[in-house]
């Protein structure tokens, strides 16, 4: 991994996930919190019109948009389509990023607590949640690197390197305390290790921990007409990242009628019943328990 | 009070809050769950264009839309106003209601818990609040009688007795099973109080029992020009109905900031941080502890 020389801070990329977008106002106007000795830091505002809406989206998910044959197909032109666009030129472009890593700040309404999100297994991104988790234990990490970065759609995959910080339980335009400063001490847990990881100076860790990596995703019951007819079972809701075996129940049916998993694996649900998911009927997105290694 | 011949239970007020429209859904499907013999009961789906959109309102608020003026006021005309008109036509008209008693369901992303929302204190409200409680030791029950019946604005105003079902937490636009669960079970045991009353069949009830009365209404840290510069305390954050007193701390600055609450009384604070106030910077309701008799 060479040295990171750009991070990009990135907010607002959901416009009613308020945290991201209030940390923003506070190190824009204190821009020494962000700033470390080692790379220089710029912060994005991704959607303040959909921010101003109070809406997650004016036109399509932002964070959607970044697969390399849309960012380069100029008849995509909603808002989003266009932000994705400018943004790609601000900090990317992606597969030949200007910047070097990328922080996108989100929240949920599921109760994932202060989770980091990585796209890739690299010996940076293993350490990194090492050290995350050794500063935040109430921390978890999730890999998603079931696909290359490449294939992501996801703004943070812009950059050579880019992660995703994911705290909850937060009802959407809404600012919890515990939720803000789960993220803030994150973030500078996060700009921290990149510092020290361009230094050298990474201290001892675990040799490995414990973390997630993305299986599935789980759809809502609907009937044959595409309308909802259940919901999240109550003993998985707020459970999120605690292990869900074949058998267990999974949904209620609005009749009354429990639905149970019957997946061949434990799995760790997380995104349970996220708010934003319902435009799609999804109810959760399904994990597996792993053991990383630090080097 | 006289016999109660026509109820309307009301879903969709406001179009995020999911738990009444589910539930209207299913018992349209099967009248027999809302049915008593003593009465009739209409359901009314009050905004659904706001549910289409998956927001609270389109232009206006529509349960702060049924003032006497503003109903006989042909020249608000947006669409909640057009609503509200409609809504008044048929289950109304305000002052000199057709229906004797209006269910309105909604949620709340506080943590109130199974909340019902009383806006008289005559004996027949005052045995209401016991019966449900009886039935529901968690449920609390707010009395709104700071002001009369026909100055309130919201729906359920525009009939003889009207009362609210708030339940929560939850986020806007979502379902979760718990909330659901206390709301179908609320509505069933206020039908069921209402036959009992109409059949001169209330059962023997506490002499009396704890409640809450709106006192006033906090808003958020605001700069000169309107912005918010600050949060809910995170020790009152989810901490609905916990006493509140003079010197305790109630607001976090982004700067970090603590604010103390400098009243003169023992508060209950409720609404705390709900995601629907922050249109006009509210922060939480404060209410009073009361003794309520039940003769």
């Amino acid at each position: 991994m060479s040295k990171i020389n750009k991070v990009a801070v990135v907010g607002g990329t959901h416009g009613n996930e308020f945290s991201g977008i209030y940390l923003l106002k506070k190190w824009q106007s204190d821009p020494l919190q962000l700033a470390r000795k080692s790379f220089s830091v710029d912060t994005v505002f991704a959607n303040p019109k959909a921010y101003g809406e109070n809406k997650r989206y004016v036109d399509h998910d932002l964070n959607r948009q970044f697969g390399i044959d849309d960012l380069a197909n100029n008849e995509l032109t909603s808002y989003e389509q266009t932000r994705a666009k400018a943004i790609n030129q601000q900090i990317g472009p992606k597969g030949k990023a200007n910047s070097d890593f990328i922080i996108d700040l989100h929240n949920t309404t599921s109760n994932m607590g202060p989770s980091l999100i990585l796209l890739q297994s690299d010996l940076f991104n293993r350490q990194l949640g090492a050290y995350v988790k050794s500063k935040m234990p109430k921390a978890v990490v999730v890999f998603e690197d079931h696909t290359s970065v490449d294939e992501h759609l996801f703004l943070c995959s812009i950059a050579k390197q880019g992660v995703i910080v994911e705290i909850g339980p937060q009802p959407q335009s809404v600012i919890r305390q515990d939720v803000l400063d789960w993220m803030e001490a994150m973030t500078k847990h996060i700009l921290d290790f990149v510092h020290l990881n361009n230094t050298n100076e990474v201290p001892d860790l675990p040799a490995s921990y414990d973390a997630y990596r993305y299986e599935e995703t789980l759809k809502l019951p609907v009937d044959e007409k595409g309308e909802r007819i259940g919901m999240v079972h109550q003993s998985v809701q707020d459970n999120d990242f605690e292990p869900l075996r074949s058998g267990d129940p999974i949904f209620t049916l609005f009749d009354g009628t429990e639905i149970f998993w019957e997946g061949d694996y434990e799995a760790y649900p997380h995104f349970i019943n996220e708010a934003a998911y319902y435009d799609n009927n999804l109810a959760m997105s399904l994990g597996k328990k792993i053991v990383v290694s630090t080097n």
